[in-house]
């Protein structure tokens, strides 16, 4: 028969079994974190309806839809996973009990161009509470905070969370009276790292028609560096000229004072006045989240506060703040960079259970079933093979443990069991092997995925 | 603004928050069980290239398949996690270790058309073990022995596995002369238990031209009944009359052997020589699961050997066992059949944090930050609402314990806990308090998923 190639779609990430086991590390660490503060998963399809996933419609976005007819159906894949939050919370809103804490990680679908780095079928593990109507400030300290202990539990040290406020950028332009370029302006500043200020005067003069000293003006405020302290104080020449700066101003204040409560250290967190985020979707807070070593990455975990989750579903008004992270994009990126840690356990198991012969199979078993009921993650090598052949199984996979189960060991009901690393064999009772294996098993969990 | 009524398309589970942290726990019991035994977790795209994912081509499945154009690109959403795994092992031959053990949880597509527990996405939950050219006899014991820890795990009891050869089953034909009709044989018999042994003899006699009297000896054949033992002992009768017979009467007598050595009861495991599974690709051992007490839901895990995992794009001989539960299914079933574990519990955190009031929100985040590095899922309440708000919102979610902090509270640095459930409520240190929630999370741990 004629073969077809095997393949895997390009822009569609396929991991090897020990690459895959730091992935799955890595979202078990968002898993746990995310609920040790009390959001709850949710897990939404990734087929929607289109006209639904789309209500909001136009865009770059559109264009990038996997979108498809299924019989009458106009049917699109999702594209991130807040319209699918907006349209649950819309839809089971009587059902739901506010704030609504939700994590969820799941893969969401773009067409874009592949490209190194860039994937079409990728994960978002995101985290949003959703007030009724309102939501207290202190969630949008939370927040943070939280991303803070993500990355520090996945082994990160050298990572920035920058916080901003919509409103004291829209106040600022209102005091400017910029409010109706303030779109086309923020835009422009977005490019301050990669053009320059010079560039940016240009075009905030040329294009946008802002006059110069108004653009001069501009540039001195996101060039406002230092301390949060600092910027904080040089914030306050500006008030008293308009209340929406104002408000952004205390909010700000207050989110930089509680991150001090919850334990967030000053050198992972920075009032940065240039983070505006894109979307007009956000109102309050901002957050991006920056790899020290590593700028050019861009950001690995945005997000923020917004005042309408689901306009387009429901009249309540539904505000809330979250943050997404893309976790695909992040795993090739840690990979690239060598930052995943070699020293995480990739195997599929601890131990390697080998029977010297087929007089031992019932023993090793019984040894078997014993270390798994110890919750100890056990392989019984059954195949036919040569005992270097049992050996290089082991070893190829990284299996720390092979016990050796011959008629003496059985005879005896002891375990010769062998540290494959060491190179040391033991033989001893099988109580006493599984805890070998435990202390192991201990050592290892500590193990950050993420090493700088 | 006009709103755009929110809907989630029909075939599609989407759970509310409390359901869902009972699926996440199953989930969660299948990915510890799989572990256990040595698999290792892989992630295949959703979407493949549809020659790829087609290569089997025909069949009743491919009108299910969602297929559509991207660009140039014919595109289809997976079917299954065999097909994939198939792509996987033959692309990635030279880099995995054989034999190779993978478990898989995956969301899976096909366009039936919508009814009561059917769903158009649903997960499944796959292990299989891929030899290099050879599978030692043992594993197609282990895999049974896995069904009966998942399950068991799972908290059910009142299931059994049912196991049959398709050796046994070709080598019967081939006995009966009726090797060129086996199929259709098959598939007869496959609807005894709906329409009865009289219908059965009536379509082989009828439709498939039978011999009156082989159709007798078919439904003889089928009539053997009885403990293991009983079962393979009327098996004998039949021997030396087919090499193939003899071949799959002795697999599945040493399945059997084994089996109990793997510790898997009498009463969860029974050699049923009616069960078939439809597939041409299954070539030995085959397994079904059912539910004692629903026999009308089916199958809930079905599986078995193959000789030929992927020959469709490669010349390798991949042979393999493996089992699949169709888990959005039995979560229908389960919820439906009212054995979901009430007790199992729903809540997103086990404390929710309450400051009396502003003054007391800085000692409130440091508490709370203390509990989570204690590994205990909290909530901070930091919403302005009355005190008896609160309270409900901790009731709604089922979260199990509050706690108050006031003016006497910081100052003597201490909680007041409330047991919810009880309505005890203490004041203590936190170090006590975490000791009580512990003790209740201790106790939650061992609840099982399902009740009967």
């Amino acid at each position: 028969m004629a073969k077809l190639k095997p393949r895997t779609l390009a822009g569609f990430m396929e991991l090897l079994p020990a690459p895959q086991q730091q992935m799955e590390r890595i979202m078990q660490t968002l898993r746990e974190t995310y609920s040790l503060y009390g959001f709850t998963p949710l897990d939404t399809p990734i087929i929607e309806d289109a006209q639904i996933l789309l209500a909001k419609g136009g865009g770059e976005t559109e264009k990038q839809i996997y979108r498809f007819q299924k019989g009458d159906s106009d049917l699109a894949l999702r594209f991130d996973l807040t319209v699918p939050l907006a349209k649950y919370v819309a839809m089971n809103y009587g059902q739901l009990t506010f704030p609504f804490r939700r994590y969820q990680i799941g893969k969401v679908y773009r067409g874009e161009r592949p490209q190194r780095g860039r994937y079409r079928e990728f994960y978002q593990a995101d985290i949003d509470i959703i007030g009724d109507g309102k939501l207290d400030i202190a969630n949008e300290a939370e927040i943070p905070s939280i991303i803070y202990q993500t990355f520090s539990r996945l082994g990160l040290k050298r990572f920035q969370i920058r916080v901003n406020n919509r409103k004291i950028l829209n106040g600022f332009y209102e005091i400017l009276g910029l409010t109706e370029q303030s779109q086309e302006v923020m835009r422009t500043v977005d490019k301050l790292d990669k053009i320059g200020p010079k560039a940016v005067r240009d075009i905030l003069v040329d294009d946008i028609a802002v006059a110069p000293e108004t653009a001069d003006e501009v540039l001195n405020f996101i060039a406002i560096k230092g301390t949060n302290t600092e910027v904080l104080s040089a914030l306050e020449s500006y008030k008293g000229k308009s209340a929406t700066f104002d408000k952004g101003l205390e909010e700000l204040t207050t989110v930089t004072r509680y991150l001090a409560a919850f334990g967030v250290p000053e050198e992972n967190f920075a009032v940065d006045l240039t983070i505006a985020r894109g979307l007009d979707y956000y109102t309050g807070t901002v957050y991006e989240t920056v790899i020290l070593d590593h700028p050019e990455v861009g950001s690995v975990c945005s997000g923020g506060r917004y005042d309408n989750l689901a306009g387009y579903y429901t009249d309540k008004p539904l505000p809330g703040v979250g943050i997404s992270i893309g976790l695909t994009r992040l795993f090739f990126v840690l990979n690239d960079q060598k930052m995943l840690n070699d020293a995480v356990p990739t195997a599929p198991a601890e131990v390697l259970v080998v029977p010297m012969s087929a007089e031992q199979q019932g023993y090793a078993i019984s040894v078997a079933t014993q270390l798994r009921a110890s919750g100890i993650r056990t392989q019984l090598y059954t195949e036919q093979k040569k005992f270097k052949a049992k050996i290089n199984y082991a070893v190829k996979l990284g299996i720390p443990y092979a016990m050796f189960l011959g008629e003496t060991e059985e005879q005896e009901q002891v375990v010769a069991i062998k540290d494959l690393g060491k190179g040391e064999q033991v033989t001893v009772k099988l109580e006493d092997a599984v805890a070998i294996v435990k202390e192991y098993l201990e050592k290892t969990k500590e193990i950050p995925s993420i090493v700088e």
